[in-house]
């Protein structure tokens, strides 16, 4: 075990945990924040990513006891309620924290050549709140997607609040940035994947949609979707909905589309 | 047209926006704050609940233009960006703000009794998050559920964030609250409706059951779930998820189910 205690805030051992919330208002960094015991129990666990350190309230120590047995490499700073508190700033980690980063960095082509026969990708452009990313991640584990595609305008997966809503699945599910959209279906194409964007105004009812094999969902920000290129270019789906009421969330979209997609 | 101009911040007409953010604080009020332009439409336009007055920036207007034209008797306070920020206090309400109360108090007797003949109600049991109730409406009304149903320990749907990210679909589907979950099967049974409880263990895959007639769907908290009389006493029906996964959000198995009973 490597346990350390921290009596003093400004230990310089704990430095990367102070100011969390004022770091949430900087872009994407090498480093992230992992909050909460299940989020913390995949990152110890994980091999595309590293657990730096741990900073846990002294009476979580039970809960976490498997875990820190299994990682007695990863240093763990044990503080008080008092401690925590003028480190973190603020009460909503529930004592459990750690500082985590990428051990490897995926490119899409890798990601997309490593899927096997069944398997279903998500590509997310312009998803820039995190609440619907980490819901999206979430999603994406549940049905056993096989990574998720990121354009240059979603924000970053691995921010705080992100990896929270995403209970972790931001850690699990593998992803890679790509550069242009427009490149991304002829790629698809030449590796078997059957291609279909989600839109309100989408062609074909998604439940008319055999499902199986290799499948890639385009998904776009709520209000401006995804670009008449991708929807001329691809296959469009729609979920029908009311006509009373005017659109689906992003992620509950995106949780209808892998239901109808499982690879479980 | 009932428009007027706010110069000071301490009028007591706008008394009723003050501290806007401590007032989230405090449990089930009897009025409530619409932020936007889209749920201020759905509230002027509502017979189920009241519009006291709007509260709008200046250079809102324009766009609020169609809805303040069809409702000349609330009053609207007109405001520039600095009397603004000092009534509210913050800035994520876009300059559009009402501040509204229910017209009518709905029984779920009279709330069931009101269903046709094709009809899903959504019974909520211990949704206390308010992201997951605000989206657990916006899911029923893109599916044209008939009502909500809540047990007392759900949060309150019209608490400001809730109704925000239900994008006004609160004030569109009617909701109720019951004071013991384990009448309501008997009541339901009594009016015709089927009746199913989502649960991760639920004995049926939703897959498999056919869509049509009234059907009542039980969704409880992530964590708990729904009472065990409840799973015995009802149809327990599962989504099918992934083994190295843990569970669905709450929202996003409603979006799923519903999806499967649409009423559309």
């Amino acid at each position: 075990m490597n346990q350390i205690r921290i009596e003093e805030p400004n230990d310089a051992r704990v430095t990367a945990y102070r100011d969390i919330k004022e770091r949430d208002l900087v872009g994407r960094q090498e480093r992230f924040v992992a909050e909460g015991k299940v989020v913390l129990e995949i990152l110890l666990r994980s091999e595309r990513f590293i657990a730096e350190s741990i900073l846990l309230l002294e009476r979580r120590l039970p809960l976490l006891a498997g875990a820190l047995a299994e990682r007695p490499d990863v240093p763990a700073y044990i503080v008080n309620d008092e401690v925590m508190n003028q480190i973190a700033g603020f009460d909503v980690h529930r004592g459990i924290l750690a500082i985590g980063r990428r051990n490897t960095l995926t490119t899409p082509e890798d990601l997309v050549a490593a899927q096997p026969e069944k398997a279903t990708l998500v590509v997310c452009a312009g998803i820039s709140n995190h609440d619907n990313i980490g819901s999206i991640f979430r999603n994406a584990a549940a049905f056993g997607a096989g990574g998720v595609l990121l354009d240059q305008t979603c924000c970053d997966p691995l921010y705080r609040k992100a990896l929270r809503v995403s209970v972790g699945a931001v850690l699990k599910v593998p992803f890679a940035r790509f550069d242009a959209l427009d490149d991304l279906p002829d790629m698809l194409d030449r590796l078997g994947f059957r291609q279909f964007a989600l839109s309100p105004g989408g062609s074909t009812d998604i439940g008319a949609v055999a499902p199986g094999g290799k499948v890639a969902l385009y998904v776009g920000a709520e209000g401006p979707g995804l670009p008449a290129a991708i929807l001329q270019r691809i296959h469009s789906v729609r979920i029908p909905i009311s006509k009373e009421f005017d659109s689906l969330n992003a992620a509950a979209a995106t949780a209808i589309a892998l239901h109808h997609f499982p690879v479980l």
